[in-house]
């Protein structure tokens, strides 16, 4: 309990439950985050995101029973959030794998993960008590690049099964050599009157030649992501990134207007 | 020793002086890793890499002593690489993500990496040890990523005399909050005739005051990320990932004109 107090360089989770008019509760856990690790005391500035949307610039009012009450002095819709929905399909990997996509994922902007048990994979769906602990690195994720929506994290025993869940009309691209380059086939695509777009990257081994074909029937376009060979994990994070940029560049911007307060952690 | 034969996944380190004519020889250790993991039996087919810009396509000739030795079959110049020279400078951020940068931005085309000690640095410059331990990293992700030309790395102490290594006339650009993004900035440039782009990322907590001036001063143009904040380790990749596909896409294409045989490991 000894130093100076530390502005939190990451906001605190809160669930809309505990949200209540112009103040809200956080966790124990939570609490304890602000409390100790940061030690800030009444008067002290945080940060709130309740994953549906919402960050809350809050002043922190009291730490009795070790429950960090504060008072929101204003609330902003959908920050760190892209104009567009991200959905990636990825070929299920190694977990180490796995939980690195989620990770670096959720600041890129994914809005949906789903690890998708293909013909190369090792294994078959993920168990709900994998996707909840994934869910768990997202949250975490989350909170530090200050975005406000969880992304939805699922794992589809298929293509076929995973592809019905997409929405109709989205734009959909597939990671495969002697593909088009994304920052063509972006332009392309229309991108204004349609803002979500699917990336389907392959399990370690790559995607097999009827799962290939099942995408592009299904409207995948093929994506070249250059002359080197990358892992499952580095073609998602490949895709994301520059989806993410060309978006941006776009015109669409973020949706929260008012941008951030630096993009390092 | 059990199971049948692979084809290896990856490309199997050579050292120019252990290649001859139309023959080569591989170490000790990678003769181990073709012999004992892949099985490799004589009339096998190997690729090679000498980190020098050269992937030789070979046929296992003999294994004698422990020691692989093939015939090269052909040789294809800067597989693997970009038109482009990609150099990073990114403050030095903790050990972890040192190695999470090297080992990423390999795959993605970097050819030159300086961790450089800045203001929020936890340190001083790494010690020639340290860089020899990346430099292992960096050998591996080539040899996975069939890359072809081993990037330099160093770590310099400030960003002044980083600078000073730097290409003269190379299109420079700064992650920073508020800047341009990327697409934008690199139609802009003069990318043609200019092919050497330099990427500057702030350690974690960001480029002080004057070191965001100092390399504005040395025409180092913002450039947005976008709206969540990101590590060090994930904005070197989004520069690295967005700038490649930019270039891929600008029709310069890789140097490589028979392209690759796959982008997954």
């Amino acid at each position: 309990m000894k130093g100076p107090a530390r502005t939190p360089d990451s906001a605190f989770w809160v669930d809309r439950a505990d949200v209540e008019g112009d103040r809200l509760r956080l966790s124990a856990a939570e609490s304890r985050h602000l409390l100790r690790v940061f030690r800030a005391a009444p008067g002290a500035s945080f940060e709130a995101i309740d994953g549906e949307g919402i960050l809350y610039r809050c002043v922190l009012e009291s730490a009795s029973d070790g429950i960090a009450a504060g008072r929101i002095e204003s609330r902003v819709e959908n920050a760190g959030e892209l104009a567009a929905k991200l959905i990636v399909l990825a070929g299920l990997p190694d977990l180490p794998q796995v939980e690195t996509i989620v990770s670096l994922a959720v600041p890129l902007g994914a809005t949906a993960i789903d690890f998708v048990a293909t013909g190369r994979s090792d294994r078959g769906a993920l168990p709900p008590a994998r996707i909840e602990r994934l869910g768990r690195i997202a949250r975490s994720a989350l909170k530090q690049s200050r975005r406000t929506r969880l992304p939805l994290l699922r794992s589809s025993e298929g293509l076929e099964a995973a592809s019905r869940l997409l929405p109709e009309g989205s734009t959909r691209f597939l990671a495969e050599p002697g593909g088009a380059f994304m920052s063509k086939a972006l332009r392309e695509a229309d991108q204004v009157a349609n803002l979500q777009i699917v990336m389907a990257v392959g399990p370690p081994g790559g995607f097999l030649r009827d799962e290939t074909a099942l995408l592009q029937d299904r409207g995948f376009a093929p994506i070249s992501l250059g002359p080197s060979r990358l892992t499952t994990s580095t073609a998602v994070l490949v895709l994301l990134a520059t989806t993410r940029n060309l978006i941006l560049a776009s015109g669409l911007g973020p949706v929260d207007k008012t941008g951030p307060p630096g993009y390092l952690q």
